[in-house]
């Protein structure tokens, strides 16, 4: 099998779980953030850069790719992993959240969805097996069966039907997937903020016996209690030798509440995309470096980080290049806020090696300025 | 002396010489290309992928950092070299051509010159002692002295009162200069294009015993044979024991005919302006990446070169960056072109070295496509 997980322990206090996952370019020690890099680049690093602050998996986004330059230009250059000069872990994703946040560009059926690129307003068609012939052009390690990620809120009728579309269609993407020796297909749980919906989209899907498994549907405008409640009662209910994904999470409190509850995966545009908006992510909480008060603080975006931007560059400066509309600006920035939860995850896993997840959250909040 | 040069040798077939410039932040090997990093920041790059290409100094703007973020404020963080970074040599300019290009939102006055900020529209005065103060708190190995670069065409009556006010101008740098033992400036001559007046200002500038010299008002829209022969009566005038700068100039072609003439050092932004542009210089001449040729182009932008880019990346994916906006492909293409000079250069050392610098220009053109 391409892909398999290895559950290397159990925290005593909590769902936590240290593991590694086994891919065709390499072994990840989970929990893990994954960078995003949409475009087939995580916006305005290098591959260096990103294993220099110790990335093990980045992701990418199949609509993005098949619009712009095609999974068929990607396939011939080698690749998306020769493409784009990554040769660790790839996880792309199915394309459907992208698809169904088009709104009235797109149209859903069972067979698939038909859209307007958001580029040129040309048509087109993604279905599962679409979905997974992108990404088998692409060869990711890791692609997500093509689902419906249900809007919240929306009403129970409609979640049902939805998540039941959702299982036949990753019938289909297992059908067509070509590559299962070089590439693993996740599974996506659906069915909202109901519990019973989530019992019987688990039910469907683990049926279908997938090598990892994602939480759909969630981070999706619900209150953060909402979210924890759902994980609560649906991640005990996967299989535990395969890993659990929850996608787009990337903010420190999220990524804690969500490995306490046995998240093993999660990824986010969250800071990547706030850095280039001059927002960065310290363990003091969120500083906006732009601001009138940092012209003359020659101190580091956090004295507690040793990040590439945080050795050698002072907010004053960072601001100063903000200010003047310098690439560096945005370049610092992401490396330290990328560094910044790579090295909270690297902190949370050794929190779980040592049975002390619950303290270390603690004395992050504490700095943090959270309040449980 | 802050800034001494030291002649290494005289080419035999030109006038072109290899030399070392002793800086207080180091030695440079001439003739030298130096990378604008107008902001504090060589756009696109951090300093150590600058190192990484050999860059051994660079030029900062004077103007553009008493706008912002002022000077004060970086003599507070510890001088420019601390504030961005960078602990090679640098050379700031004084603030004159900026100024002098603002059009009508100047005033030349006997004193200095009355301007407008092309930011906010505030009200500023730089004179040369002003310029000397910015370029003292900037705290830069080679500070130039304040000029006016006259324009080109200009009448020759301007340009005679012109450069005798830049004469009283250099005077007045150099009296108010205090840092001469960590900078050193240098004078700059103009006199347009009549080769009696940059015989008057090559006298009266040199008997102010600068140590180093910019040949000034050249390369400001004039024909390329008319600049070469400005240079031709020139340089030979300029003391043969001092460095000489020629201001703006940074294509192959100007770079090889100003050292063959006996320029030591040259500046532009023309390769990192170009390179964010998606244009690159290669050894077959100009190529614009973002051209729909290069959709499926599977090889580097310059199959002939080695730097980072080049080893790594396909036109077809740095056209696809700029395609998708992202940042990557502008620092892709900026770290090739700010290499390929830089390489260049270090190619043309190396043919002064061996007496075949004209043997070297004529390879060089014969594929780069350029007719002498």
């Amino acid at each position: 099998m391409a892909v398999t997980y290895e559950l290397i322990k159990e925290e005593k206090n909590t769902k936590a779980r240290l593991g590694k996952l086994h891919t065709p370019h390499g072994v990840i020690e989970t929990p893990i953030f994954m960078p995003v890099g949409t475009k087939a680049t995580v916006k305005a690093m290098t591959p260096e850069e990103l294993k220099d602050m110790q990335t093990q998996i980045i992701l990418s986004n199949t609509y993005h790719l098949y619009l712009r330059p095609g999974h068929k230009l990607i396939e011939e250059a080698g690749g998306l992993h020769k493409f784009m000069n990554w040769d660790k872990p790839i996880l792309t994703d199915s394309g459907g959240f992208q698809v169904f946040s088009l709104g009235e560009l797109r149209d859903i059926t069972e067979k698939g969805v038909h859209f307007r690129s958001h580029i040129d307003g040309s048509k087109h068609f993604i279905s599962p097996e679409k979905s997974i012939e992108i990404q088998n052009s692409l060869g990711s390690d890791i692609a997500m069966a093509f689902d419906e990620c249900t809007p919240y809120p929306a009403d129970k009728e409609y979640v049902k039907k939805s998540l039941e579309r959702t299982t036949r269609w990753a019938k289909r993407c297992q059908e067509v997937h070509k590559k299962s020796d070089v590439q693993g297909i996740f599974g996506i749980v659906q069915g909202g903020m109901y519990r019973d919906l989530r019992e019987q989209s688990v039910k469907e899907i683990t049926d279908l016996d997938f090598p990892g498994y994602a939480v759909g549907g969630l981070s999706v405008g619900e209150p953060a209690d909402l979210m924890y409640g759902v994980l609560d009662y649906t991640v005990p209910l996967l299989p535990k030798n395969k890993p659990r994904y929850l996608m787009g999470v990337g903010s420190p409190d999220y990524l804690f509440e969500a490995v306490i509850r046995g998240i093993d995966m999660a990824d986010c545009v969250l800071p990547t995309r706030i850095a280039r908006n001059g927002t960065v992510i310290t363990s003091r909480g969120r500083l906006v470096v732009k601001n009138a008060k940092y012209a003359k603080d020659f101190s580091p975006l956090d004295p507690e980080c040793n990040c590439y931007a945080c050795k050698n560059y002072t907010r004053a400066y960072i601001r100063h290049l903000f200010k003047a509309n310098e690439i560096l600006g945005a370049r610092l920035t992401t490396i330290h806020n990328l560094y910044f939860l790579i090295q909270l995850m690297e902190n949370i896993r050794d929190a779980i090696k040592k049975d002390r997840l619950l303290e270390y959250r603690e004395e992050f909040y504490k700095k943090y300025g959270y309040d449980l």
